[in-house]
């Protein structure tokens, strides 16, 4: 049985692109790997930890040979990479991605490389840990995943399932959505808890006595930080790509902290009680009810 | 060997109070244990479990034949707890309790029972789980973790030595600290971060294509939220009890996400990688560095 993908170009391979890499590998679902980044340290390990056969650092020479290529890119790169992929990427391939937000990457290819739009078929796997690089990456980390696919009314019925299946090979689960509700969707979710981490310990790194504050915060403050801890870098490309869905929400919700302030405030123990309550129930019941990991 | 406590009354057998103690039991540091609580189901489960030997609902009675008094219940209920030690404490015996805020207990021993401020010790163990109950509760919940005591003026030295051995022989770090400090380190590390979870989970749930909102989110978003699924009546109480402190700090947040917000909107990706790369720096350094678990 020849593998499903022959050759897998991966464009940036951190946690991202080398887990894609290692799980279709494990899963005996591509042939070979092909890996592209700007860092020499980081491909050189890629390769000596067997995630990449091999690795260039120009994506037109990664692309050229590829039947898929996986941009796992931060998304401020992503313009470029379309324009350095359509002049060599041949006529059978597939481009997708795994980028947070999918109304930028669409816009890029869109400008950057019109042609290839109908073969780009946009996703994002949801899942993660706060670590980069390749070092970081790990065969099962789609395992039991969610991966959104909004396919492009360019693309072909068939194009789709062959994307849907390399993620399927990775053990993850596969659902479309269109693309503005797949980006309000993780707005919501993860993209403004991320600002209200990033947000919050940056508020508290600036006051004064923040190296008590910091040797007193407990478990919850762990859990609660550790996105945090996310690539920065990253961090500020998907909140600027997706700045139409985010920045409203983050608003209604600095609005929402103004009104819980003043009901503190007054000692409005029912009001705060029943947002309390139904956030706990809300939590309890979809959270910790439909995923248990 | 004597045990260190003679007779230890818990008023409140839940998580907090519940592994206290068992954690003295398990230490050896307690002859008997007295638990008193509204909830006959949770008592007859404490003793079941040998969390304590007897229990009543009344804590006069519980508190007649006490040496020492632990009062982990609600902060909102501590001013009629004091109201019921007072009259009957035994001369020797001491108070100290588990609350999240510290200046609003001391004012309740104040105003409801003044006589009784020197024997009591304030205290509060930064541990806890989002779980409740003396089901929730276990020995080893205070190894390794702090405990601040807020020790008053009234306070003898002996005095909160005993509440300190108390707490080492739980294996935990105790330290002391100004009854305000105390109160504004906490409304930082925890107070505002449960607030912002609540906050944020209450607001999701209000939106219209909530149930596709919670199915999405990812293993970022539960740790994130875990903190809302703790007991809102608990926190109602803690909000409204360190009111002066966490208010000045939900409208600071508040403010500094409009800032985010507007940052985002305009695309300033220089500010926005300051304060992702500060905070991240910070969390790194302070949290992962500090406390692993």
């Amino acid at each position: 049985m020849t593998a499903a993908i022959g050759t897998l170009a991966v464009i940036g391979v951190g946690l991202i692109g080398g887990s894609l890499a290692r799980a279709l590998r494990a899963a005996g679902a591509v042939g070979e790997i092909v890996g592209c980044g700007r860092g020499e340290q980081n491909l050189a390990l890629a390769k000596e930890l067997g995630v990449v056969d091999h690795y260039t650092h120009s994506i037109a020479e990664a692309a050229a040979s590829a039947d898929m290529v996986f941009l796992s890119i931060p998304l401020g790169a992503m313009r470029d990479a379309f324009a350095a992929l359509a002049p060599v990427l041949q006529p059978h391939a597939l481009v997708t991605d795994g980028g947070s937000a999918k109304g930028s990457v669409v816009a890029d290819c869109r400008s950057a490389a019109p042609a290839l739009l109908p073969r780009f078929v946009p996703g994002h796997p949801i899942a993660g840990t706060e670590n980069n690089g390749v070092a970081a990456s790990f065969a099962t980390l789609y395992q039991n995943r969610r991966v959104i696919l909004t396919p492009l009314s360019e693309n072909a019925t068939e194009d789709v399932a062959k994307v849907t299946e390399m993620w399927v090979a990775c053990g993850a689960d596969v659902t479309e959505m269109a693309v503005e509700h797949h980006d309000e969707v993780l707005a919501a979710t993860s993209h403004l808890p991320h600002m209200l981490a990033f947000g919050l310990v940056d508020m508290l790194a600036g006051m004064k006595e923040n190296d008590e504050i910091f040797r007193y915060a407990a478990g919850g403050f762990r859990d609660f930080t550790r996105i945090a801890s996310s690539n920065p870098e990253m961090w500020r490309d998907v909140c600027i790509a997706n700045r139409h869905a985010l920045v409203p929400m983050l608003r209604a919700f600095s609005a929402e902290l103004g009104e819980l302030a003043e009901m503190i405030e007054i000692a409005d123990g029912e009001g705060l009680l029943e947002i309390f309550a139904n956030a706990k129930s809300a939590r309890d019941r979809y959270i910790d009810g439909v995923q248990a990991d």
